[in-house]
Order: C-alpha cells, then structure tokens, then sequence
C-alpha cells in the first residue's frame, strides 16, 4: 500500500508519497500556501489530481484540530486562511481521504519508527512558532471528545502575566514556543528586537566559550557558568519552561516518554530537561528525547495512519 | 456476580458487597486505618476471611498509585504506613483479587453510573485534604506506563511559591486541595492558624446575606459582591485555581466532563467554573459536574471493574 501524503501548513505545502514501512518513495514536493481558502482547494485539488494514480489513499497532515471521523478540520487555527475549515477534503479524491492533525501524525510516525517506537504511552511537543501536542495512550493517538485533544494551553502562572495567540495568559505555548523564547529574550534584555537568532548566537558563542570546562558534562551545566549573558538567561528561563511544561504532562500521563520536534527542540538539552524531570515527578522514570522521524514526520504519520499501520 | 469491596484510607477502612449494576447490597463496615503494616494486613485479611464466601470476586480501591496488572500498590502516599507497597493483595483471598486507585475506581464509578455516564472522556478530580485523578480516555481508564496516570503535580506557578507535599513546589494539589484553601486563606488574612472551615462559615454568611440581590445568579457573583472578607477572597482564589487547573485539562483531555468529588467539591460553584472554563478553551465545549454516584464511589468503581462491568 501506498498513501499520497500532503502537509498543510500555515506558510508551506509539502506532498509526496510514504509507503507502508513509513518510507518516502517519491519526490518531495513544496509548494508555498496560498492566502486564501479558494487558493488553498486548488492547490490541494492539483496535487490530488497529480498524484493520486499513485497511491491507494490520500492522507493529509493539516494545521487545525481535525475531527473524530479524520475528515475535516475543527476550527481555523490563526495561521491559515479564515475559511480553512470549510475544506471539503474527502471531495478531492474519489479514493479514501484521510485527515489528521500535524502534531497527531508527527506523533504517531515517532511511535511507529521514531523515538517513541514501542512505548506505549507517549507525549510529544512540537516546539516551533506555536507549541503543537500529540499524544498515544495505550499505543492509540488520543483524540477527545471531538478530536482535538492535545492542545498545549496549560497555564505556567495564574495572574495573568503574558497574552497567549488563543486570547488566554500564560499558556504553556506562550512561554515554550520560539515565540516564548523571543519575548522572554525580550522582557529579559530589554531589547525591544530581541530574536531568536540573538539567543541562539549567544547560547552557541557561550557553549563555545565553555568548551574545554572540566566536570561541566551537559550544555546546561556550561551555560550556567557562562550565564553573564542576559540572551543565555533567557534561554536557561526558556529551557526551564518546557521543563516545568514536561514536569506536569509526566505526573499526568505517566508516559514511557516525552519526545521534543518542531524547530526549536534542537536546542533543547533534553539530557538536563530529564535528570531535572525526574527529579521532581510522582510517578515513574520518564525519559526525554528528540524526536527522530525526521522533517517530514506529519506526512508520514498521516501516511502511516491513513493506510492503518499500527491501529 | 458480586464483589467483596475495601476501600483502604489513609484514616478509614470500608467495606461492602457490590452487585454488577454498582448497587451496595450489604452493610457498610468502617474501620479505623492502623498505624503498621502488618496491623492493616491482619485487618484486611479479617474482612477477607469474613465476607469473601458472599463474593465472586475481591475488590480493593486503595490510597496509591496501582500497578497495570492491578495487584498491588506501586509506592507509598505518605498518608498510611510506610510498608504498604509491601501488601500481597492477592494472597489475601482464593478467590480473584483486583486493585485499583481510589481516586481512578471513583472516577470509573463515575463512568459507568455518575457524571460522566455515557461520556468517551472524562477528567475526574477529587478535592479533599489532597487531590487525586482518575482519567477516562475512550472509555477506557488511562493508567499510564506504570499505572501512576492521573497524578495532579502539574504547576500553577513556576517560580517556587509553596511547597507541596510531593516535595515539589506549586503543584495544583497544593492550591486545589482543602489544604491549599487553608493555606491560601491564612496567606490572604495573616491568621496563622485559620481553618477551611472558618473560611467556608464566612463564605456560607456572605451567601446568606446576599441571598435576596437581583440580578446575581450565581453563588459566584453574590460572593464577589460581598468580597469584603479576606476569607471570601481565599475561597475566590481557590475556586479560581481550580479553574485554572481544569482549563488546562481541558485544553489537553478535551474531554466531554469535568467532574469534581471528594469533600470540599460540595462548596466549588461549578456553574461558575464551567462558563468561565469555556471562556478560555481552544477545545469545544466542556461540562463541569459535581460526581454523582455518592460517597462509596471508590468501592463501587473497584468493584465494577474487577467483575468486568464496562470492560
């Protein structure tokens, strides 16, 4: 079996084809997404058009909740055009069409063949602009009562420090997000431009600075002694956000692990986010590791789901 | 079939007979919870020998986190004596020997004849002197890759504000229990020695004074309109922390039901708390319930799921 895989994202559109093993075996196509939900239908509908001789199902990874019959999308999602969830998707092809979140299928390809593979019980958390979440119990991908579960709007503070893009304060996202990381850089240094870009160059230059320290094992342990940076400051803040943010999804699923993807998780030193973890938690010993299905893991996942590899 | 069902407490031991419809079809035995471990095995092993011959099977809902073979107790709670992850469940009786966590066995009584019948998902919380969970995820109860799922450590805040007695700091537990509202009262009023009951007097005298006002549906409104007691506002922050906490399980279960038990639910305005909830949610609409399926919950849920019922 094969599945024509098609990622929806706010800024990009990436299609090609994912055999049953969760292997690539065709071209990757990118295409930039359009602005419009009329654009948005023609794009999907030529690559359909394009490609579905190839293929036995049409599996779409897509921004926005996705409901429970994994046929259409909830409710738009801020980064896409406003009449998004009016898609029709399982019109664009006579084969079965299948939907599923991004998040939720990059989860279920790191269960599969990634770095949650054979736990049955696992939290992932796309680090990027926004935080996106999947999560398997019991070795199912848990949807909710409608099918968008997973959403990563917990509050680290209760009075209403820092807007959320949801209309909320001080959601999880608002702090662990690449976002997250430039308004802390922000609030921290004063700069009122601050980037991620700043951050990073400053974490790299002190993990530089720091190279040869003796007993100094993790990044974490050698920012700290380097941490006359206010940009290295906020990155430990940030770092201890998605460790506070990973403290309490433990003590709730009890997971085998919590897989950190998205951009922003290479920064990460999950070494120090799970000796920290552990620590502190009630249940368990619950590792932390990046994610390993690679770039593409929302069209493999939704690949994989759609030909119902694992269900 | 019918099941000999022991709730083991930190200060209390019941036991009864259950039938397949969750009905109590015996008298209610309580006993104080003794001080060792071989004293609460003696008393176990008495209510045993006395009733099992009424019973197909032997149904315990204990204080502790329960394995995911239901045998026995994974670690200590801190509330009962230091040995009993020690207990031999199962050599209690001949017959078939079944364990479950209070906190989940409520929350599947719930499921299967409370608050959240007929509900796929589910979130339930008991307040009482701590905070326990119970988590149904397609009606299934979520116990996690060591059986310690729905454990409420997850922050309120992450800037080391109070303590928890999980050793931690912030926990939801140590704002949302009966011991937070103690002490969120004595840091609002600079009573040191300030009760939960002397909060719920002053909060029961504001309701009745405000009993008349026009307008103010809820006991929330008419409590924010005589606010003028410092004790009232710890109840306000305490009803607002557990706000906070359910919207983050909302936002993470999207489940169809909140449902609150335990003794200090009774005084939560959960017709506040609901309209508020869904207010902040990215997922869909969320009920909050008090539980319905009465003080035994634990028995009862213990007992259905050891005779299969709902399995």
């Amino acid at each position: 079996m094969r599945a024509l895989a098609i990622d929806v994202g706010g800024t990009k559109i990436y299609n090609t084809i994912v055999d049953e093993t969760g292997k690539i075996v065709a071209e990757i196509e990118k295409r930039a997404t359009p602005k419009t939900f009329e654009e948005i239908r023609e794009v999907l509908s030529e690559i359909v058009k394009k490609h579905e001789d190839k293929a036995d199902v049409i599996a779409f990874a897509t921004a926005g909740a996705v409901n429970n019959e994994n046929t259409g999308v909830l409710g738009s999602t801020g980064n896409i055009a406003a009449g998004y969830p009016n898609m029709n998707f399982v019109n664009l092809s006579t084969k079965k069409v299948f939907v599923e979140n991004d998040a939720n299928a990059a989860a279920w390809a790191e269960h599969i063949l990634g770095s949650s593979k054979n736990c049955p019980y696992s939290v992932m958390l796309t680090l990027g602009t926004g935080v996106g979440g999947g999560i398997i119990v019991d070795n199912k991908l848990m949807k909710g009562k409608s099918g968008a579960a997973g959403e990563m709007h917990f509050k680290l503070y209760r009075d209403r420090r820092r807007k959320c893009t949801c209309g909320a304060y001080d959601c999880f996202e608002a702090y662990a997000s690449g976002t997250g990381l430039m308004t802390t850089a922000r609030d921290i240094t004063n700069v009122p431009n601050a980037t991620t870009y700043d951050v990073i160059g400053e974490v790299n230059a002190a993990l530089e600075q720091t190279k040869g320290f003796e007993g100094l094992k993790t990044k974490t342990e050698r920012l700290m002694l380097a941490a006359s940076s206010k940009y290295v400051e906020a990155f430990l803040r940030w770092q201890d956000d998605i460790l506070i943010g990973c403290i309490g999804l433990a003590d709730i699923f009890d997971p085998n692990v919590i897989v950190l993807s998205g951009s922003m998780a290479q920064f990460v030193d999950v070494e120090y986010v799970e000796s920290e973890l552990n620590k502190e938690i009630v249940t368990t010993y619950t590792e932390v590791k990046l994610a390993s299905a690679g770039n593409y893991s929302g069209m493999i996942g939704a690949a994989l789901l759609a030909m119902g590899v694992g269900l």
